[in-house]
């Protein structure tokens, strides 16, 4: 899995600072992961091929979460994109482009697809051969969900020892990675366990803002790869947490300890800060594994 | 009169170039044409003060001239703005605007007026103490309109010497100044002729993006001080402008020429060419006066 980030402050953009949106590599498929105003020009610098994105996830309908989903869309179409794109988000997200490309009397060329979310439970919203996402319902200001996307398992591994020994042909490699038996000639059957080794373990990544902290969601966490958790505010405001319903640096921490991730991504961070670095500091006295995003980083797990 | 430029360039925004917006300030007011994605930003780099736009003018719902609107409103509020904003734009503009604020739960702080266009014949829009603006109809794929800003006449210039021969009292400078005769102690009236001379001449700015060539509005034009015109295209390239309704330079230059304004500034240029000098070579070949505009350059007239 690769994550790139191309913005990660809250609120406004800034000159040197972008709002949210992230690419997902995930199988060696691309997902982009909301998308604040400047998004498009962040993929360019970040050199991401935009015919790549199949799939676009918008958490909720505040403006540094989807502002740029419009012109992306409509650059698209400028490139004349002919695939099609799948936009999953709150419910309204449909009405609200169509109407921009109305206006602009600018229909796209390739095939749009909205899938407007308003369960307030987790659920599956899409299986691909490579990968699943599912929904996690954030607790916001205004309607909001994470994404939760887990690798599907990779082939089996060919034990190639084994494999030599009973003179297999490689023809049947395929399907013995598949998890199939192998029948050699002569009719004898040698059992796929003993050929093959469990596939790489599949990763997961799960994006979680804007959110005020909440337990309720540690479930559905529970050992994924990488959390990205918001961490709005350092405990010294901890006071606004509460009202604004974002999260402070520990509890990201308090969520990734008892979820217990592998690695935690800090980021959203409110634009009052000069060093991020601080959100590091206080996370780590909660939770050992904390990383922090930043404008153009790139994480590879 | 000073036209900073923030954005030039039509269709997507890209790495180093805008798309279509820039700031005028007239008799020291501050006014926003077009608001492409990014403005925002681009407003911070170039340090124009948020709070002093009160106007902002839109010529047509393309992405490219509006996409930044709802994110600059969005941060206006962010930015606890109390004072009144105005919107001149297409009808339509306060539907696509005010869904996006419903959807996030974002309504303004800060009143704000829509005023939406639906005329075809030009229209006086806004009448300030210091400048008006009118309505200049484009050809373009979709309804769209340029503005013409005339500043209001400053006063009137005292002739000192006169004043001081006469002996008139301070307190009397700023009626004259209006015009207003000035009289003595003993009844002795000196008209206003006779101590003022007229005022600095009164500038005016037309902008002219996105419009195919339309000599119609040559009447509209005359004599204006600068006209920004789009020159999408070069004339290598001129089969292209009549299908998309654009310009070359050459037809703005012969809008300029027989508009007999002082200046020409082109702009909106196709993100195709790399040297934009030669925008500036062809539509000298009509006319005189022309300047380039580009991201980030100011002008003072």
């Amino acid at each position: 899995m690769k994550l790139t980030i191309l913005g990660c402050y809250a609120a406004t953009p800034r000159t040197f600072t972008n709002p949210t949106s992230q690419v997902l590599e995930i199988n060696n498929e691309l997902v982009l992961i909301d998308c604040g105003e400047g998004t498009q020009v962040e993929l360019r610098r970040n050199k991401v091929k935009f015919s790549r994105i199949k799939h676009i996830f918008i958490s909720h309908l505040h403006g540094d979460h989807f502002f740029g989903l419009v012109g992306l869309i409509s650059t698209f179409r400028l490139l004349n994109r002919e695939s099609e794109l799948h936009i999953y988000g709150p419910k309204g997200i449909k009405e609200v482009i169509t109407l921009q490309l109305k206006l602009s009397s600018s229909w796209t060329s390739y095939p749009l697809y909205f899938h407007e979310l308003d369960s307030k439970e987790p659920e599956n919203i899409l299986n691909t051969k490579k990968f699943s996402v599912e929904t996690i319902p954030l607790k916001h200001r205004i309607y909001a969900n994470g994404f939760l996307f887990r690798e599907k398992p990779g082939d089996r591994k060919l034990l190639m020892n084994e494999v030599l020994n009973h003179n297999i042909d490689v023809a049947y490699y395929r399907g013995i990675k598949k998890g199939k038996d192998a029948i050699l000639e002569d009719g004898t059957v040698i059992a796929n366990s003993k050929l093959t080794s469990d596939p790489e373990p599949s990763m997961s990544y799960a994006f979680c803002s804007d959110t005020k902290y909440n337990p309720d969601m540690v479930e559905q966490l529970k050992e994924v790869t990488v959390l990205y958790h918001e961490s709005t505010f350092l405990e010294e405001h901890a006071y606004l947490a509460n009202p604004t319903k974002h999260s402070t640096a520990k509890e990201a921490a308090a969520i990734a300890r008892a979820a217990n991730v592998s690695t935690l991504v800090l980021g959203h961070y409110s634009t009052r800060y000069n060093d991020i670095q601080l959100f590091k500091t206080e996370a780590e006295e909660i939770f050992s594994s904390v990383e922090l995003a930043d404008d153009g980083k790139i994480f590879s797990f």
